[in-house]
């Protein structure tokens, strides 16, 4: 069976339940090496790997209000009468429907235990109860990391968070990544500096975050007739959201000089002066991995400073694959404020869209190397000692089912994709392995025999020379 | 810190949501080698990792009824009155409560694309929705392993799955665990051939299932008084349920002799037939591994044929912390019957045990091995670049969060468990690395450098020689 073919079946997510997909097999192996590669990057940089629960009382899920139709809620089949609290909003639980909500709770349950900063990376699956009409996923895999401070949150974060982003994506098979980074404070410091007044700031960000879906005509018609600032405002705030770039000075003068005259705002410098440190150190430690885009706003989330979107190469249709920024408040406790910065991934989207378009091959849908035959049932025992003696070096071995005939047997690793048959000597004879990909043969020892290639020990993910010529497969 | 302190934070599963069991970073480190151990052993053996939503249709959830009071149904919080199905309970949704149910499902949904005998493992959590005052998990992990076939499934899988689960338990830093099986068939056979009529069978089954917690006494009682069976065919009954032994053949003449003189069903033998088939291959290949124990029941599963529990060392009251056996019909579609094998380890449990009871120490709860200081705000470059260096070579690196005095720095990496502080040194100064737990310091070059031991590289995880000890730090 050819790559081709594995790749076919790895592009196959089931939705026998619409919105919650369910990968075969080989598909399952492509989002196991994603989430391992990810997960090793994160922990090279000292992130602490948890998970928190997947339900939460329903008043920690609305505390914001505005992904409240999104929840699932869950009820008992047999909750009985007798056991009280689900009609009490407040003992009433739903799933997730992120994990920075999740994330902030845990830390304020554990404050007086955790070391700050607390970094830490969370890969699990949250749930959005949609319509099932939009077609889209209702369960889905999130790869959050986040950096949390007790009090104070140094501004280093701020880059590090996203670089280290960017490192863990350029691990994986797929288009390269780039990140799209702006500040709040530049925006609304420079809608203060053109007399916008301070109650309209988030509103004027929300409806410039629309730009992509609306357009510039549409946000222009809606800043001066919803929001009600000037049409000259409005044009200002759109020549803001044009302006993007990798060198900091540039982009100051730019911003500076859009001002036309006005005294820049205090909020608008100190901006600025937190773009620029971002854009040198990234410049510096991972060049063409972030460039600034003043129109990134995160118009819904409660971010205070800088923000992230991501956009993969050739997939710009997708959207941001990657979000994030910094909240002044991450949580709170009334006591105590943590600020953080944090960057996350809708890994099931991402991985449905590399899937889904044929971007990439994946050389087999099992993790078994070789298929050791059986000559007879009488001697299974034999067949068995040389998959122990094959898995205790670390190679992945499986054995014929039944002793059918050997052409049979080749069959049965053929269509899985294991590359070697292991042939146990009758007698005298020696042990051999067949590559059944190129059909040579020859005598080995299950105590010292490797595959000449190290890639052969585990299923390889290829990024697709030409996914056009894929998606026939 | 040490180790011990460690451990102490290791074992804190939090609950500040009843049943829903949540682990400080310490804990979530266990838990993830625990899973990436499993894992490992599993795909040596060929198994393919799958993953399955975690919802199914409440029809597909209670179709063998008497699990139906654990499920947790699904509800849209802003479900409106226009979007159908929610009163339809063919169109309900709950939480899966085990991993069998939904593989079953997902075999039927890809009958025609999978490769049979189909291994799998699947570790996921699932959601039971218990009384909350039972003080059980309401949601935990399952690790299963299963063995499905289309139409057949050759016997000696029945010894494959057990042996797998128990090197992959082996493997762990836990007590060691037994193992127990027994075979429906030889249960059911006996007592039809102490003649107990067929209608009566299971319900016998299922009493006797009750010995460990209601005791001979009262099994007897039961038995005779509601089953209605005779006080003789009770105590041969009972008299089979306390055989135990790895010797098939010395098993065989007890099970027949405790027949008194009765003729052995077909049933009978051709259990003693699979049970000898299997322990002659265990004792052959993992010796103590697994054990006959002719008690074992799995009343209230639907097996057919060998059954299994598993108990760790010391801990026998937990009860069995793994357990499976084989199905006739696992799934069926109709058209097409798919027998299968499965194992299954109540993995949260078997952790609140191993970590409460303090049999297991954890060197740090953090991923890094090197805290790299920082001289002044101004070199941060020079400390993230040191970091960067360690990284490349697979050295989990982090840099101090602020350039306070290198004593603080070294505190923050004490906190933590890092093992390694390193000073970027000024000028044409070495760069310096310490053993913050020995007090060593020695020139090094990031280019180079490595722990002297490998262990450093990642948190450990250590067996406790004494829990006692353990347990009061």
């Amino acid at each position: 069976m050819t790559p081709m073919a594995h790749s076919a079946q790895a592009r196959q997510a089931l939705s026998s339940l619409s919105g919650f997909p369910e990968w075969l097999p080989a598909g399952r192996v492509v989002e196991q090496q994603f989430i391992d590669i990810l997960r090793r990057t994160f922990e090279l940089h000292g992130f602490s790997g948890i998970q928190t629960r997947a339900v939460e009382p329903l008043t920690e899920l609305t505390r914001k209000g505005e992904s409240s139709k999104e929840v699932y809620l869950l009820s008992r089949l047999q909750g009985g009468p007798g056991e009280a609290g689900e009609a009490d909003p407040a003992k009433q639980l739903g799933l997730h429907f992120d994990l920075t909500v999740p994330f902030a709770r845990y830390v304020i349950d554990n404050a007086g235990i955790l070391h700050f900063p607390f970094k830490r990376y969370q890969i699990q699956k949250v749930w959005r109860g949609e319509r099932p009409q939009e077609g889209r996923f209702r369960e889905f895999y999130q790869v959050d990391i986040d950096v949390v401070g007790d009090g104070s949150l140094p501004l280093h974060y701020d880059v590090e968070v996203p670089l280290i982003m960017h490192e863990a994506l350029s691990a994986l098979p797929i288009p390269a990544i780039t990140i799209h980074v702006s500040n709040r404070k530049v925006a609304q410091g420079f809608y203060q500096s053109v007399g916008i007044e301070d109650d309209r700031l988030v509103e004027v960000l929300r409806v410039v975050d629309k730009l992509d879906k609306i357009g510039t005509d549409a946000v222009a018609v809606e800043l001066v007739e919803t929001v009600g600032i000037t049409r000259a405002q409005a044009e200002a705030a759109l020549g803001l959201a044009t302006m993007t770039g990798t060198d900091p000075d540039q982009l100051r003068a730019r911003v500076l000089s859009a001002l036309d005259g006005a005294e820049p705002s205090a909020l608008l410098l100190a901006g600025l002066d937190e773009l620029e440190s971002l854009l040198r150190v990234a410049a510096r430690r991972r060049p063409g991995a972030i460039v600034a885009d003043l129109k990134i706003a995160r118009g819904l989330d409660y971010y205070t400073g800088t923000v992230y979107e991501s956009f993969m190469a050739g997939h710009e249709d997708l959207g941001s694959v990657c979000s994030g920024g910094r909240y002044d408040s991450l949580a709170s406790n009334g006591k105590r404020t943590f600020p953080g910065v944090g960057i996350s991934i809708g890994l099931s989207r991402l991985l449905s869209r590399v899937m889904g378009a044929g971007l990439i091959e994946v050389t087999r849908a099992v993790p078994t190397a070789v298929l050791v035959a059986v000559t007879d049932e009488e001697h299974r025992a034999v067949s068995d000692a040389v998959a122990d003696a094959l898995r205790e070096r670390g190679i992945a071995a499986d054995v014929a089912p039944t002793a059918a005939k050997f052409g049979k047997q080749i069959r049965f690793a053929d269509k899985r994709g294991i590359p070697f048959v292991w042939f146990p000597g009758a007698g005298t004879e020696s042990d051999s392995v067949k590559d059944i990909r190129s059909g040579e043969q020859i005598d080995a020892d299950p105590a010292t025999w490797s595959p000449a290639s190290e890639a052969d020990l585990a299923p390889q993910i290829l990024l697709a020379a030409d996914p056009s010529s894929a998606a026939g497969a």
